[in-house]
């Protein structure tokens, strides 16, 4: 078999998954770009529909954990809406339903008898990126070569969400080795972005982004080595995070490049709600992780830090630095009305927002190129031999060197003196801030494009940077591009050559309607923190818009 | 100039710093193998012996915040204590008490005007390995090639003792390296034991051992990549810990094979109480060193944790396992005296004391040497090169092949499974406990052998399998070899080769009076829970003996 067949076949048997009651009677065609409000009643019921457009993931607990809604029917009604969004996106890889209503069936057993819920997470349906391993699930990571590889085990992060009482029933696209901003692979294919079918999902979490999107999930974990969780959840207009090292557990889910520990990758959430970033955190910290991954922090789940014991207290004023431009690579036009609504929410509600001064982008970018490179594709290469599938992507550099040990701890070493700059850079902010702290966050645009066309490449660093330091990051949804608004401005003198490409890439026509984002980032080990940051610039975000 | 002239040269201006006054007027001959009681009355007036025989850090700390000493007078008596124990044993490396002396007065006036100390530390003295670079003072790290290197800013964990009212006044003496488990490089030499000057002080962190052992130091700041820190504690009957990864400060710090981040070495205290272990990691915690170490966690210190609350409170009982054996190497026979003693002493304290069945040594063994040698020494090879100095040492194999990155990455990935089973294993005791947790913490053999003569290799994994597994782990003392008690057992079937060298080594008259010691080895994060357990441990010893 030529692994075109062997692909070919892998997709066959995850359409066969659907049932023939989930079939969209008819698919809208290559016109149609935004299929988020592609009517779904003659497969959905009300009921289903009524459920999947909760908003809140704490509504969605709440109903189950009161008797007003059971596991089964919830699972029931977002594994439909799973499957409707394939086939409008092409989002899922692996499709695991039967496990998941006996899972649910379970959880509404345990309730009717005890009056209890199983855990925090009770009965709530949540979405896997195609790296968490579940146990007798198949798990490809879109490799060709891996086509038949069934886990043994869960994985930490799988045992501790079913723990808590989650549902995991789908596993989502990707793009090949998790290495760029798409979701497209040699297994898969490519996932559309729902809002406009001819854009990026992103990625690498790119499936889930536009699974959580089409509602198909409320909540799914991601992985995120250089805004992998972030550039998706920013291109459905999604709240996303990204922890630092080793808060949430890795052990036991696939990874490409594994033992690649300088910049480690992590998991975190993807959610239709920013509610959802709390509860996905805080369950999965008091599940004490470190009972089961030994890289695992000792970090149960700190309210004093949510309260923002670290930044004044509730209720205090914060002050935010707005990153405009990093210096190599200015955003797209969109982003900089985004920052500027954002400020303007921000000082409205009480808040001081002073500027970020870019600190050394060209080094920091090339640090973590080089450290993204540095087995010169070797782990890739291997995957990819198995079956003779082709290597794809826009971030690994096929000519990379592949280093020696010495080499690769020298990169190493350069990555700690730079990040130590990097936070000397941030502390010195105390000086103008006016709180006596340094800056509390920064908000950065979630990348330097709007979802671009599918097979174009970003500029990663506005996400990347974040990796490199280990600073905590979320994703809020700010607004949508608007040509009316929205225009290209006159060329400036280019820093670099992405700098040059994203500003061609912009044609305001081509992203209406595309979601617009931006990043809160928080110091490292600071997740509470920037969660209840995020809560309150999306608040003053909100209240805004209301006036 | 040779690398033997340059060599001689350091060590004559190191020597030349020793002020005539406090040359001892006739230096015991070969013959004298204890020092620990060699008469130094005729260079230490009554005050400053008075002031360094204090055995107790918070009883130093205390003198000082109510004014009964000067930090001045304490500094002073330290000096000049470690200036003589340098003459019996070799134990320092940099000398620079004119800086010290600067500090101390600052401190005193500071405490005159404002009644006030500086911090927690105040006016304590606190001696620093060879690689902890301060402000102003050459770092040579033992490498010829080095000498003359002087350090253009403090290390991050050097300031912050200074900010915490420290006093710095040595370095000291560190193996080529720091990569065997003596303290003999080709620029100082060696530093032997104070307790038997024929047998090593241990390392890598040695010269800190034999310093503190001969009252020249009430505190030092070691680092532990395998032992480094404990071996001397231990080798010396003195209290160390080794915290997990990045809960103390590294960056600033000078090391060897910097960048290897796969087993990051730490840095930690070593004492003459087991209160300075609490006194340097809360002082430490509490100097936020996040805001200044990019890879530092943010972690204050946890009084909870110290207050037992993972292990059933304060006051409840705890279940200890002993690990007697590990499968591969036969510690020395003390070592199972030691043992015994410990659990007669817990048991009597009401503790449970159960066996500990060792888990694939040999795997995990070879997974540390693999990576400690991953570079080919390449790095080491470098330095040496600078000036042509010979390598020396019994780790790092000579013939190691230098890996690719991607080899390297297998490595790492094999360390990270092997510590999830590790980790496993231990969650798993929970059945054997009767408390309903798994076994608190484990009490191991601080080494294989006794401290053994000069020159002779060790069989490290009793204490490097916590650095594999980012471990949590203390030493204190027990006893000391005794003859009388202690004698060679007939030989067992040898289990590997290091099992038979170490067999082979023994024979009590050789070891006479060297100290015996134990670890209190606790899970990753568990800092503050193994301090107070080290005390429980040690007072229910010192109840033992009063008995």
């Amino acid at each position: 078999m030529t692994w075109q067949e062997k692909a070919a076949g892998k997709r066959a048997r995850l359409a066969a998954l659907i049932p023939h009651d989930l079939k969209l009677p008819t698919l809208p065609g290559p016109d149609v770009l935004d299929v988020t409000t592609y009517p779904l009643d003659s497969v959905l019921s009300p009921r289903d529909l009524e459920i999947t457009d909760t908003a809140d993931v704490a509504v969605l607990l709440e109903r189950m954990s009161t008797g007003v809604w059971t596991a089964t029917e919830v699972t029931s009604a977002y594994y439909k809406r799973a499957l409707v969004a394939h086939q409008l996106v092409n989002c899922l890889t692996e499709i695991f339903i039967d496990q998941a209503m006996v899972r649910a069936k379970e959880l509404d057993e345990h309730f009717k008898s005890t009056g209890k819920t199983v855990g925090p997470l009770h009965g709530l349906p949540i979405s896997l990126k195609d790296q968490i391993d579940v146990k007798g699930v198949e798990l490809t990571m879109g490799y060709v070569g891996w086509i038949g590889n069934v886990s043994k085990e869960n994985s930490v992060c799988a045992q501790l969400l079913l723990d808590q009482g989650a549902v995991l029933y789908v596993r989502t696209n990707i793009p090949q080795a998790l290495m760029f901003g798409e979701s497209r692979n040699n297994v898969f294919g490519t996932t559309s972005n729902p809002f406009n079918r001819n854009l990026t999902c992103g990625g690498s979490s790119g499936g889930e982004g536009a699974l959580i999107a089409l509602k198909g999930s409320p909540l799914g974990v991601g992985s995120d080595l250089g805004g992998s969780i972030r550039v998706p959840a920013a291109f459905q207009g999604l709240y996303g995070l990204r922890g630092s090292y080793h808060r949430v557990p890795y052990a036991g889910s696939t990874n490409s490049m594994e033992g690649q520990e300088a910049i480690p990758s992590v998991l975190g959430p993807i959610s239709c709600s920013v509610g959802g970033l709390k509860i996905f955190m805080k369950a999965m910290a008091d599940a004490q992780p470190w009972d089961a991954d030994p890289l695992a922090l000792r970090l149960p789940w700190n309210e004093g830090a949510y309260r923002l014991g670290d930044h004044g207290g509730e209720g205090g004023r914060l002050c935010f630095a707005v990153l405009w431009d990093d210096g190599r690579c200015k955003p797209m036009p969109p982003y900089a009305r985004a920052l500027r609504e954002t400020k303007a929410a921000l000082e409205a509600a009480g808040h001081t927002v002073i500027d970020w001064v870019p600190y050394e982008s060209e080094t920091g970018g090339k640090l973590l190129g080089d450290i993204y490179n540095a087995d010169g594709g070797h782990d890739i290469s291997l995957a990819c031999a198995l079956s003779g599938e082709p290597r794809m992507g826009w971030i690994l550099d096929e000519h990379a060197k592949h280093l020696s040990t010495y080499e690769y701890w020298q990169l190493c070493r350069a990555k700690n003196a730079f990040t130590k700059k990097h936070l000397e850079h941030w502390v010195n902010t105390v000086s103008a801030t006016g709180t006596g702290r340094p800056v509390d966050a920064i908000i950065v645009p979630a990348g330097s494009t709007a979802p671009q066309p599918h097979g174009k490449a970003q500029y990663i660093y506005y996400t990347a940077f974040a990796n490199l330091c280990d600073y905590v990051a979320s994703v809020f949804p700010v607004t949508a591009c608007d040509p009316a608004v929205d225009a290209q401005l006159p060329a400036h003198a280019f820093r670099s050559e992405a700098d040059r490409m994203v500003y061609e890439m912009y044609e305001p026509e081509t992203y209406r309607g595309a979601p617009i984002s931006l990043q809160c980032v928080g110091r490292k080990g600071e997740e509470e923190a920037v969660i209840r940051m995020t809560e309150i610039i999306d608040a003053a975000l909100k209240t805004k818009t209301k006036k």
